[in-house]
């Protein structure tokens, strides 16, 4: 390999540098504060695990353990994986290394890593901040969680010409488990409906057990009032299909009443992660951009796994994609060369401002920091700070 | 695997709990503050590379080999190595992403991942928190850097009771050219000096070319003035040789004048990562504790891998080690539920004081937050917190 080859990067892998690091790790501390006064623990996971601790969420979802990048352990001799969510190790905390009876928030926010990227042009290493909320199987709670992460958006990005979406698996779900489908015919509809691809729904559910029901699901996915009226009674009756739909009316209520200027859109058949989702989903999406802000939803009996199934709900962003749209120019004053006492003085108490002072090195002069953009120098005896 | 095992994690890995994390987040950025305002900007680098990329010290240095994780990288099929050591990657972009003429401060903070544990007991997955500086051959540089790690360990931890130790790779080995000694007896010597083994170093040395003055290398490596004493007027000649003694002694006498309280020592035979350095060595150790706190040294030509050889010098430390011995207490406040203004105005008050507040859900009562610390109450038409 030649050397101009040795500094290219992988696909989907960056350095960050100075400018964009810096918003980065302003956003992160922001959100991190944020998060931390409404009562969300900080938690720092490990970067490796045993890959059957990383699958908590995999065994009905393959996706996970396709984006799972996996490394043998030269001590065990055992398969590890590098975490491409923290989701369900903070699941795996709450279940088992801090038990807390009651109900349990966390936040988190670290490197994952995606064998492939999750859309197109997407990193495969996001930095990942979350929020999650164990112990409590309520509206009220998907309510906290919604409303969390939009003031997270509203205080670290903006809120401006954002949407967000509202969606709840149980309705899919329920229809599906009263119609009888089996697994392939569940498959091919949730793929349909996640293509949007209406004329196909259309021809797939002219033969399917309730049909009717299904194709109604697609074709009024985004309104409730529409979809009660062109649903059967069958499955307005049934229970779950019910609790799901009164949900799913009672949270858009209450974010409406709470966020009054926000554009709020219903989406019953926004499938994405439907595997691991149990109940409430959203997403909120800023303009001109494909990829949502940040997303979550409900995920029931994760701790199942780990021996103590618990409600769960949460959300994640990326913190480069919420970053990238965001700049700030790093400041940098030279300082001369010189340990007399009141230059020091100076360059210590610019510090203790918060400003960035470089000193100069040998025979040095300004030119060798080319980034600079302020100079100390020595006026009537005093030093002061002036631009270059 | 049952349930119980899949909790347990690898050796050496773990998860950082929220008293823990929120230490280690204080550190993060109170350090990373630190050094910004020394002129360091922020870096954040990949957790992935092609293996060739990283490797830039370990063509000399198998160490670095040995202990990164490699993985296929599934778009081009092209091995991938995770990042065990963050210099390299700043290496890279100092050489290539971002090259300037002059200095370039940079710093970073991020998990590093080894194969095996670097010492007895240590973890797999480090915070490596570092600073490097590029672009500067000379002694002064070194004792910035050596200065700066001094001052971050006093600003995030304590140097009470703490020792310095300072060496210098460029005596052993212009001794080692001087004497024209073949890599098979360079490498034996190298070992023999990192176990202190005296003895078998007398009997090594006896019929060695050079042999005296190896042996007062290691019998008087840390008195500069009994070594000056007992080396051959032939290698005391040595440009090189000259040229390593003075910068060491050059060094240990700015770093005393700077830090007249501070225990320092001088260890010429001290050759931890002795392939990866090219001059000054130097490392801050805590009382009882094994491993340094912080460690670091020159590394001049790093970048050539990358096709711009830079004079550098840097130093890194593990954050979960710095923060081993530091505790907080995380206060929690619980407020009752309800959306009365005067309430939403208390909790909201209290959040932006950066107090930690929880509001209770549904029909919780306060034994469904069992970490609280406090709880908000009305007294006399006032919300006001009170010790729980």
């Amino acid at each position: 390999m030649t050397i101009s080859e040795t500094w290219l990067l992988p696909d989907g892998v960056a350095d960050v540098l100075p400018e964009q690091a810096q918003v980065v790790e302003t956003l992160r501390r922001a959100a991190l504060d944020f998060l931390a006064v409404r009562g969300y623990q900080l938690v720092y996971t490990p970067f490796i695990e045993y890959i059957e601790s990383l699958s908590s969420l995999s065994e009905s979802n393959q996706d996970l353990d396709l984006v799972t990048f996996k490394v043998i352990d030269q001590l065990s001799g055992r398969l590890l994986g590098v975490r491409a969510d923290m989701t369900p190790q903070v699941a795996r905390i709450d279940a088992h290394v801090r038990p807390i009876e009651g109900v349990a928030r966390y936040c988190y926010a670290g490197t994952v890593l995606h064998t492939k990227p999750q859309n197109f042009n997407a990193t495969r290493a996001p930095l990942q901040l979350g929020a999650e909320l164990y112990g409590h199987d309520s509206i009220e709670a998907d309510v906290e969680m919604i409303d969390v992460m939009l003031a997270l958006i509203e205080h670290t990005h903006t809120l401006d010409g954002a949407h967000l979406d509202l969606g709840h698996v149980g309705l899919f779900r329920s229809l599906v488990k009263r119609a009888g489908l089996n697994k392939n015919t569940e498959n091919q509809l949730s793929d349909l409906y996640q293509r949007k691809a209406l004329p196909e729904l259309e021809e797939f559910t002219k033969d399917l057990a309730m049909g009717a029901d299904f194709y109604a699901l697609g074709r009024y996915a985004s309104d409730l009032d529409a979809l009660q009226t062109h649903l059967s009674q069958d499955i307005l009756n049934d229970i779950d299909f019910k609790n799901a739909f009164d949900a799913l009316k009672s949270t858009l209520t209450q974010i409406q009443s709470r966020w009054s200027n926000l554009n709020i859109g219903i989406d019953v058949i926004e499938l994405r992660s439907y595997h691991y989702h149990t109940g409430l989903m959203y997403a909120i999406y800023a303009p001109n951009r494909a990829a949502p802000l940040a997303q979550g939803g409900r995920y029931d009996g994760i701790g199942e796994h780990f021996g103590r199934a618990r409600p769960a709900t949460g959300f994640s962003c990326d913190l480069y994609a919420l970053g990238a749209t965001q700049f700030v120019e790093i400041e940098t004053i030279v300082a001369p060369k010189g340990s007399e006492q009141d230059l020091l003085k100076a360059i210590a108490d610019a510090r203790l401002n918060g400003l960035r002072v470089v000193q100069l090195l040998g025979n040095d002069d300004l030119s060798s920091v080319p980034y600079a953009t302020h100079q100390m120098v020595s006026q009537n005896g005093q030093w002061v700070i002036e631009k270059i």
